[in-house]
């Protein structure tokens, strides 16, 4: 389809450049926002350009924070001594909505995946094995996806952490609040068996 | 889900303003800005501020244009006596696709829809009465969707240039290319037969 405008054409490139969103979404939101008053897709604009100027990342946790160092971070009232490691910012914030965790963080910035061509030296793992070297750190969380990639950077991260004097955990697998039995898969069901836990009432 | 940064909320705000994203969707299409370098974004930025203060509408059909008058008008092959009323300039887009159309367009802007508060003065059909007024145009070709909206404003438009002495067409309706005789609906179907053409081989 030919587009009559440069700037229209320009602009559904843009949005067609993101993840998931394809010419024909592209075209609707783009016309979507030439509804609006023009003062308000002025602040589209802005609000896009101030974020990528202002944006930081924390020194230490390497979450998404507005300044050098995050709030979980700096939080005295947190327990510094258990790191959680997460491959993303999303994962931090999902945790966080759990209320059931008191620790601090560690973004890595993605996960080991040879398809796309991330290797370990493309993540935040130096700086994480550096954060432990400090020796503060007692306990480690690999709360990563429980997937091939997430298992393989799970596995390089303890080979990395192996030798430190600290307890190198990982989240509990088994069956979701509310899924059916018959529907679990057999190694999510298999694993349930083998790890269960007392009855507590 | 609370997220960590003011410039990031802000954003996310933004894109989940858009038609269909939600906020986990717009957290997602923010933060693969932010893993783009700085430059693409404020290049994203820029493009949503130069599309809304430099686009045009046409003076004639409405439809979008870089400049006063469309491509579509100001071409002198095209037959500027028949005029296709479509609703959107996305459905300019889909018929010129077909390079089976050489005469003009008139873009309504909307359809008649009252449960939306969508009245015949929102839309451009005083200036299309306008245009058929000035005596040029011979055929306008009702071109909106076969809903009950699209039926309600092609007749709405109708009684309106009824007393002209021009002939107004709508598109044929029939079963459409590659369907299934038995997944047609009836009404589609049993119009393919009342309305059924010679065979021409």
């Amino acid at each position: 389809m030919e587009i009559p405008s440069v700037f229209l054409e320009r602009a559904v490139s843009q949005f067609a450049g993101l993840p998931g969103i394809g010419r024909k979404t592209a075209m609707r939101l783009v016309l979507h926002l030439l509804k609006r008053e023009p003062q308000d897709v002025v602040t589209f604009a802005q609000t896009m350009q101030e974020l990528v100027e202002n944006v930081r990342y924390c020194h230490i946790c390497h979450n998404l924070s507005d300044e050098t160092e995050c709030a979980i971070c700096s939080n005295p009232k947190r327990d510094h001594s258990t790191v959680c490691v997460v491959e993303s910012i999303q994962d931090v914030m999902a945790i966080e909505a759990t209320q059931q965790y008191n620790g601090v963080y560690h973004v890595l910035g993605g996960i080991i995946s040879p398809m796309d061509g991330i290797g370990p030296q493309d993540l935040e793992i130096p700086s994480l094995v550096q954060r432990v070297d400090e020796g503060t750190i007692r306990e480690v969380i690999l709360a990563l996806a429980p997937t091939m990639e997430g298992d393989t950077t799970c596995f390089y991260i303890y080979r990395k952490l192996a030798d430190h004097p600290i307890s190198i955990t990982t989240l509990a697998r088994g069956v979701a609040q509310n899924d059916q039995l018959h529907y679990t898969d057999e190694v999510t069901l298999g694993r349930s068996i083998v790890d269960r836990r007392p009855f507590t009432g």
